[in-house]
């Protein structure tokens, strides 16, 4: 069972990663029953002095008062090599709670540098749960310092659990790539199932990484991976005012500091965080809310990568699909209407659509050798690729979705989250 | 039960309107077979000669064979006095079906010109239904002399039964203006359900009037209409590749001909017209697949009315605030995420939140007063008013939806409609 008392999804890993310790890196759990009861919803992670720090953050008009912090804090401190820290709660968003939001923000945050005497400009906070209710902070602030005294770099697989809501598993995902001079590891945790559909970064995500590397650079190598990882999921179109991703890089590794990111070293590193990012939004898709299909729609042949984005989102977006999808029904048809709303370039005699390595459509029209028990067959399978060729340029991207099942109702109808 | 087998939906009116006879308008319909078993599915309408006809249509790049020759035909012909004529069939779409979809067109609006001695450019088609099947035009051609013997102008409720797919009720509404020597009728009939979020003109809607107005400032009438009333509904943010609605002036009302909108005849017939594409669109809604519960929210306060509508539509298609009016969860909280990602100017601290009466949430964050019981006992209702005022100018408009809930998913997962 899931936190929430969900079964865990069926599109679940078999179990949470032996992730990498990073060193520099620690983590604590604790219950401070901010809403939920008998179960951890605070976690408090520490990075030790020398470590750059990135961002990546919603870019709704209504987000959260940690989310507005965090991102003034990155733009205003310093890299001044003081370390920082992260505090998270699960249960609570802090969102659209009015000058309030900021005064819970700041009582947690303040409480934290005080325990660990740091700087309070390199103190980050995430929120997740309920909009519009205020924070009760004396929670979270009565329990920082047990946090502070069991810190344990090998507590993240308890972190990745603490920062759950509706979510039915733990995520966790790493990379090792091999530096000169030693090894680089990459292990970052995500929390995500609904209210999913990232503009600029996704839910709460959290990557460290021993490499030395200054924070511009650290900046950039996040930012280059955002569109063809978080950016390219959804699972109900639904932006969260919450959404954060911090980044941070400890200097720890053996492996020469990385001082370029097109050198090798920089290219090495940069895809492993792109693959470490990417594997974090699967998983997010993976434990979408009532999910039983993990979706891979591929958009080729657009004008550009913006439409082949405009038109795969509009597709994995698409109720009319989605739902098909959950029936395990061939309804190619309503791709076609979805591409047909998605506002990007289409020319419908060109247009191609397979499921799989089947060809459905093509020229405008079902395909000569359509089979309809084929295509259901392969409607069954629990992992499945849409491929949309616009056949009108060179302009692609991949995106990722899940199904929209009576499950996602029963969670969203019932509950509160 | 509705055509396709489904219960009648909650949100239905006690019954078919009594429609006004519209003098110079006759309707037929008839069983072809074309998917459905058992019941009507192709109607045919004659305009007398004389009449003024306009028109809009969906925006999808992928919209249908007979959305595209509605359109040229509109464009192209001169208003030549020969008359009208509308072939409807449902259970077929004729969309994304290649050149043969243009075939189809040709050879029912060309059987329907002959059996009607029209030119084939006067004849307009509509077809509803599944997506990318070939349209099996020969059972409609074989129908159409018994349509074409059983014109009848009181047939318009048969008609309104006869262009249901997922419908579970037929949808009329109508009009009567004083006009100077005579009064001005207006009715209309409309089928949508599914597959809604109409970009210019939504599902297929027919409307006559035996107002004598020449087609230009019929075609300003009705344009004018469009973004207050069909493009200002959503059941699930699906366009689709079929829209389509054609409005055809008899001329036949002892009233004088309107030469001028701005005139008191040309503004009373505007605001009537208006009225009956506003009362089609609530229908529309109210027998949203799967609806239980009929929702308007109303924005002001934006920078502009295409802010307000932004915005407006962001919260009707947000799935968690749908799903949260299904579980009857008065969760504001995720009316404001659906601000923060509507792309509109908002300004949280200045946002007014309210369902029906109760003021829920004002300058940033929940009202003082605020009852969550109370909130709570307002969500029992069938239906809904939801006010946000976003405190920034003088942008309003008011949108329709309709929840979403199992009932969506049994309809969308379980049937190819």
């Amino acid at each position: 069972m899931g936190k929430a008392g969900l079964p865990v999804s069926p599109l679940a890993p078999a179990g949470f990663p032996d992730l990498p310790v990073i060193e520099g890196v620690e983590f604590a759990s604790a219950a401070a029953g901010v809403k939920y009861q008998g179960r951890t919803d605070v976690t408090l992670i520490r990075v030790a002095p020398g470590a750059s720090v990135a961002g990546a953050f919603t870019r709704s008009s209504t987000r959260a008062a940690c989310v507005l912090d965090c991102q003034s804090k990155l733009a205003a401190t310093e890299d001044d090599g003081a370390g920082a820290a992260i505090i998270v709660n699960s249960g609570n968003a802090n969102a659209f709670t009015g000058a309030r939001g900021q005064e819970s923000v700041d009582a947690v945050t303040g409480a934290v540098a005080q325990a660990l005497d740091l700087p309070i400009g390199r103190v980050f906070s995430s929120s997740t749960g309920v909009i519009g209710e205020p924070l009760p902070h004396d929670r979270i602030v009565a329990v920082i310092g047990d946090l502070a005294a069991g810190l344990d770099k090998g507590g993240v697989a308890d972190a990745a659990r603490a920062i759950m809501t509706t979510d039915t598993f733990p995520k966790g995902a790493s990379a090792t790539v091999a530096g000169q001079g030693g090894d680089i590891r990459i292990a970052g945790i995500a929390k995500g199932s609904g209210m999913i559909a990232p503009d600029m970064a996704t839910m709460l995500v959290y990557i460290f990484t021993d490499a030395s590397i200054p924070a511009p650079l650290l900046q950039q190598a996040l930012s280059g991976g955002l569109d063809a990882t978080f950016n390219a999921i959804t699972v109900d179109s639904d932006t969260s005012t919450s959404d954060a991703l911090i980044l941070a890089a400890t200097g720890r590794s053996a492996a020469a500091p990385i001082t370029d990111l097109e050198s090798e070293d920089g290219r090495a590193f940069t895809a492993a965080l792109h693959g470490v990012m990417r594997e974090l939004a699967h998983l997010v898709v993976r434990d979408g809310e009532g999910a039983t299909k993990f979706v891979e729609i591929a958009v080729t042949g657009a004008v550009d990568d913006a439409d082949a984005h405009k038109i795969g989102m509009a597709i994995a977006n698409s109720p009319l699909v989605k739902t098909a999808i959950a029936g395990q029904d061939a309804n190619w048809g309503r791709i076609v209407a979805a591409i047909g709303k998605s506002g990007g370039q289409a020319d419908r005699d060109r247009l191609r659509i397979s499921f799989g390595d089947m060809v459905l459509a093509e020229n405008g029209w079902r395909a000569p050798d359509y089979d309809e028990a084929k295509a259901s067959a392969y409607m069954q399978n629990a992992e499945l690729r849409i491929g949309v060729d616009m056949g009108l340029g060179q302009g692609a991207r991949t995106v990722w979705t899940c199904d929209l099942t009576h499950g996602y109702i029963d969670i969203n109808a019932d509950y509160r989250s």
